[in-house]
């Protein structure tokens, strides 16, 4: 679609606004079904955004997506229509609100529950600097849960200046919203009560409940809440239909909310829930905990078999960390799954509930590595290095889903904490066995470079390193499984006679295996190539082009081991 | 004082427990005033702990303690009371729970905000089970503000199980509560409403407020509790003095939060304060920000003279961090001082907020390396290994507090996220000016050896072995003082002649300056030692035992070195 101007979208009339609302609605469902990205929630907010483009002055007036996943709207209506078809490819359209690609973008975001905070302190700067403009944090009812947005309210007194919250109350975050939070919200809605005390005393006042997908409802409602916002903090309250005008998604909104493309692979998440289903039908101390991912982590089957064994707490990493802990120490045997770069929310109880007691939780830790398309808040390229330094932690990281499986069934037995790291998509393959803190050997030979690869990507990339390197340079190459990063494998490493070791790994550098390797053979005398990404937030892109480009390209790394050519 | 039996406490006339309960007072005051340790919390929670002890059956019962700091009367009761002397010491008894020490511990804390969900943990696992036995968290009215304690209620009715909650509600944190949640306490506390529906949408039961420094209030609304406890989940509301029993602390309950025995050397904290202030008076887009501990970040002055621009939002490591990045994208130049330990809470913010959108937040990172007495869940031993890997941030460890000084002055132009961490005490000594990113040669030598230090303690360290080296080996060793962890110095480090680089980090050697070091010169041929912490949780203890014993032992340094020792 074409780009809309402000001035457009302000002299519409109320039927020319919901024509648009049509047109909105195909672009984003066109756009997604090639692009691939987050269908229901968006669909569900096209109304709400055009509201507050009508009503609001953007980007004079500052507006923070939570989760930043239903911007598509503030997108196509701020400049970027027309770029739009670019929607999470490379160098295109970021499925997420970016600072560096738009002056209406005022604030990244990309996990759960910051908007509220991040509203809050551009206000307070605001006041602080004799400003005059609307500060608005677009949350929805899933955040609401989340225990960031709880202290970004609790310090509304405290901070003393005024935004306004809406909530986008679609009764969903991936999966159905549940918990107090969400009651509260229910209670609201539905007309049950009209006692807004408990909002009064955290310095706002409750307007609401007001329909989402209904501009003639919606825009005086938005005109009244700008209008309350000069005296107080208002939460607006709005209820919208996730996958609004498409029936598909309407009925479907958990398979809708993110959408990719297919690739015809295999998911390490469907093995996660059938070998769990295996081990819970001997062991009936094993338990699995999520935070609102059930079904993208493959626990769907789990909880459906197992309901009584399965907690879903929401969007709550932390408290699915220290839930699994104390569930531990009785003697249960949690297993906590979650994609890498929410599992940083819980980083300090993996050390301080977890690991520091020592207690025999599982981490599946899902989409690791470059993830892609979502870009720079979603990539999973630092689990390795924040993982290592804990003490009592091992680390692990199977070659293929065959591999995986095993690692799982080795976990039943293991009594201290575990992480297992995996991408989205792999292959079965096959596995020779586990041993926990043993690298494997998958290519054998007499030469003077050993490669070692974390993961099933990096064993793909030495496989190909290898052909290459026998193709130009005449010299083979060993290949070594380097699944544990934690404990290393000191026996295996100190054995080894190749003079030059080539580390692959699909985390940043920093802190990860190359230079865990490059430490180990410290004052050795072998010559250490470590390659993994740079020390820079990936960009959206496809996986592949990110690991070419970012540290784990085929001729940076040959160009590296170029010196030892023969002939 | 003797310990007690639980027969003896359970026959116990109320006379009987009020005196014993002067006698508990007494020995935590005279303990605390010898060992150091959390005065008037504890003072202000003996009465609650002894009605705990005489109404529920410990160990068969659980409690948690959230943070942990106000366990003292608990261990007293708990079979710990004639080794109570040992508190905080070496090999003694701990001034938190402690699974490993006690039977009566069931979980170890020391972070906010993790109590409620352990106990649900807890109690799950009970269900499971079919197990039957009472399950308490005892909860500060700070903590009450912490995300994690809302995430922890809003999973109530997800987890369908029952526990206790005890608020045990001083008004105060370490320094007075405020915000939100602390209103709605603050309102049930007065009688002003019995509006308890809110509670009951989380899926609990309100009973209170009861005295909680009065036995005769206390042990039947104890008893009711236990007996509702059958049915439902309870909040029981708890209001007890600060410090109650002396007046001293009753009066000053900041002051006397945590006491430490006096060393008679300078502060960071304190230096902070004054270079804060001074810039503040020249910039006014310099704000600071803390998570409830204003007076021990040394920010007291600086919230005195700029109260518009100082901002305690209360435990909520992970809300001040959002916040930080929000007023610094509006051009604002934050400062967040925070405990390195608890700085764990916010890590997700730091990469996702802060690094992620490359913004100048400056984190003062104190109580940095080992912190002795408060042992294992408050040693600052992980902050150089999970802060290197995040890209757009810089790392510095000033050598002094006159280089520290140095240091916040240069970070007021600065234009990215830059963290300084720093131990609590140190000398002023003098600094030669501060270059970004570039190391400090303190004492140079025509010798093989070159030592890298990273801090105070380390330089310190540095110079003693310099000594050594040269009393024992007759060699020089240069110092330098590595001040920036990231970016490193690769232009200095490139430079070098020496042959043998040693590295001393108050750090986890995973993921620190050591394994950096080595991984910089890999295939250089120079030998790299390094020493800093093992890969273990560090017990409690003066830290210079910690540093001797755990991996910076001036002996285990000098065998390393013993092989170069000349004639």
């Amino acid at each position: 679609m074409k780009n809309i101007s402000r001035g457009e979208l302000k002299n519409s009339s109320l039927p020319q606004l919901k024509t648009l609302c049509e047109e909105l609605r195909n672009t984003i469902y066109e756009t997604v079904s090639v692009c691939g990205g987050h269908l229901s929630s968006n669909l569900g907010a096209v109304e709400l955004t055009v509201a507050l483009h009508r009503v609001f002055d953007f980007p004079e007036d500052k507006i923070i997506f939570d989760v930043g996943h239903q911007c598509y709207t503030h997108k196509l209506l701020s400049e970027r229509a027309e770029k739009f078809s670019t929607l999470r490819k490379e160098g295109g359209i970021s499925g997420f609100p970016k600072r560096a690609e738009s002056k209406f973008d005022c604030y990244d975001t990309g996990h759960a529950g910051t908007a509220i905070s991040a509203a809050l302190g551009i206000a307070k700067a605001r006041d602080l600097k004799g400003e005059n403009f609307s500060v608005i944090a677009l949350v929805g009812d899933g955040s609401f849960q989340n225990g960031l947005i709880f202290e970004a309210l609790n310090s509304l007194k405290i901070l003393k200046t005024k935004i306004l919250i809406v909530l986008n109350d679609n009764g969903m975050s991936i999966a159905p919203t549940a918990g107090g939070a969400h009651e509260v919200l229910e209670e609201l809605k539905s007309g049950q009560t009209d006692d807004v005390a408990l909002w009064e005393h955290f310095g706002l006042k409750y307007v609401g409940a007001v329909n989402g997908n209904d501009l003639a409802e919606l825009l005086p409602a938005l005109e009244r809440a700008k209008e309350t916002l000069k005296e107080q903090t208002v939460l607006l309250h709005v209820v919208t239909k996730k996958g609004q005008g498409y029936p598909f998604s309407e009925n479907a909104p958990m398979q809708t909310h993110g959408v990719g493309p297919k690739t015809g692979n295999e998911e390490y998440s469907a093995a996660l829930g059938e070998e769990l289903c295996a081990l819970a039908e001997k062991n009936d101390k094993i338990v699995a905990v999520t935070a609102a991912m059930t079904d993208s982590l493959g626990l769907r089957g789990f909880f459906g078999k197992f309901p009584e064994r399965s907690f879903d707490v929401g969007i709550c990493e932390e408290h699915a960390s220290v839930l699994c802990a104390a569930l531990a120490t009785q003697g249960m045997k949690p297993y906590y799954a979650i994609y890498s770069t929410f599992l940083q929310r819980a980083f300090d109880e993996i050390i301080h509930d977890v690991c520091g007691q020592d207690l025999p939780v599982t981490f599946c830790i899902d989409r690791a590595g470059a993830t892609g398309p979502d870009g720079e808040t979603h990539q999973g390229v630092f689990d390795l290095s924040y993982l290592s330094p804990i003490p009592n932690l091992t680390v692990a990281i199977p070659k293929n889903i065959a591999e995986f499986r095993e690692m799982v069934r080795c976990s039943a037995n293991y009594p201290h904490p575990l992480a297992i790291r995996y991408p989205r998509e792999g292959t079965e393959g096959r596995s020779d066995g586990v041993e926990i803190g043993k690298f494997e050997v998958l290519h054998s030979t007499l030469s003077d470079i050993l490669i070692l690869a974390a993961g099933e990507r990096c064993i793909r990339l030495a496989y190909r390193l290898e052909t290459e390197v026998k193709v130009r340079f005449h010299i083979d190459c060993g290949i070594v499984n380097a699944r544990f990063l934690k404990p290393l494998d000191g026996e295996f490493l100190s054995s080894r006679p190749e003079k030059v070791i080539v580390t692959l790994e699909d985390n940043v550098l920093t802190g990860g295996l190359g230079e865990k390797i490059a430490s180990f053979y410290r004052n050795s005398g072998k010559t250490v190539l470590s390659f993994g990404y740079e020390d820079i937030f990936l960009p959206h892109g496809e996986v592949g082009s990110l690991m070419e480009k970012y540290g784990l390209g085929m001729e940076k790394i040959l160009k590296g081991l170029q010196k030892y050519a023969r002939g």
